[in-house]
């Protein structure tokens, strides 16, 4: 579908491209955009611009932002010894909006992937060894080393082997490295909660 | 939340904005469009900005469209003594994508609904009516009359009494009118289907 198609078939198209949104869903979407105020078009139009013209890559956490550093690495009331690490800027969104986390994150921008052909070399973890020794170096001065390293990976395959691939690389580099819990979500029914959640659940009990 | 929110909290904000899409879809979205060729989120944008700035009413039809008048109602092959009428674009758009209707449409924009104080002047019913009047006063020449009026309203309360109004208003002007069947879907399982639905169909059976 060219340019030459008429706009509502444009649109319609164009919507179809994001992820999960099919020709209904668009179809409902733009007829939404043709009776809401101009201002909501012109809006998401003007974001969609700034996100691609604006946005780049934080030369120290790897998080996507805005400016260099990023408003997480420039925040001084967040510890520097604390690093959380996380597959994606969507996984780094998730665990910072709970706000229980107040140290730094480090993106790797994916997951080891095997079959999908993902080694170490094609994630952010270079720039994770480098931040690590940086900060060691550093920490006769002001700096202070990284005392624990947090990973804050999804609970699947890639996930588990990310962890250990990570855990045996920066463990020789001096810091604590920890991996958040798995069990059964908070508020979570155990009656619909899959059963290899709840063996991990009862292996990683603990005293009430 | 201002334009001083950063690139990727305003994309999501803005794309939360869609209906059915909440804070976690935009998330998504957003994020989506991140990855993805910066041609993605420029296609997306200059179509949702095209269709503010291209699109009107038909003044015929009523349909959106960017030329008036439309294509529909500019096409030749197409009936002009058959008339369907819809209550909004997107059922213009259910009904003409079967290309089983080879006629001209007719859009109210709505049906009647007492409770959300839409009555006959708040839909293009006047339009249409008038529509009927110079279709039959222009017959002598080389136009044709309108001979039959298709109600393709949704059989829902509001959709029945916006039909039911409708036949009084237009058969005393000449045309048939006709209402779409309802009944079991074609594809549809009985088992799954409401009662409501079943009565209607067996009170409209046929002999095979």
């Amino acid at each position: 579908m060219g340019t030459g198609a008429d706009p509502i078939t444009r649109l319609i198209h164009e919507l179809g491209k994001l992820p999960g949104i099919g020709e209904r869903t668009a179809t409902r979407l733009a007829f939404h955009v043709m009776r809401a105020p101009e201002s909501l078009a012109q809006g998401l139009a003007q974001a969609l611009l700034d996100v691609k013209a604006k946005v780049r890559l934080c030369s120290s956490c790897m998080n996507l932002t805005e400016d260099d550093p990023c408003a997480l690495c420039a925040d001084a009331r967040r510890d520097p010894g604390l690093l959380c690490v996380v597959a994606t800027p969507a996984d780094l969104l998730a665990v910072d909006r709970g706000g229980a986390f107040r140290g730094r994150y480090h993106v790797l921008h994916g997951v080891l992937s095997p079959l999908e052909g993902i080694g170490p070399d094609d994630l952010r973890i270079g720039d994770l060894v480098r931040r690590l020794r940086d900060a060691e170096a550093a920490s006769g001065g002001t700096a202070q080393p990284i005392r624990e390293v947090i990973l804050a990976l999804s609970p699947n395959v890639e996930g588990e082997a990310t962890a250990l691939y990570l855990a045996r690389l920066l463990r020789p580099l001096g810091p604590r490295v920890t991996r958040i819990a798995s069990g059964v979500p908070i508020g979570g029914e155990l009656e619909y909660v899959d059963q290899v959640t709840i063996a991990r659940a009862l292996e990683a009990r603990r005293e009430v």
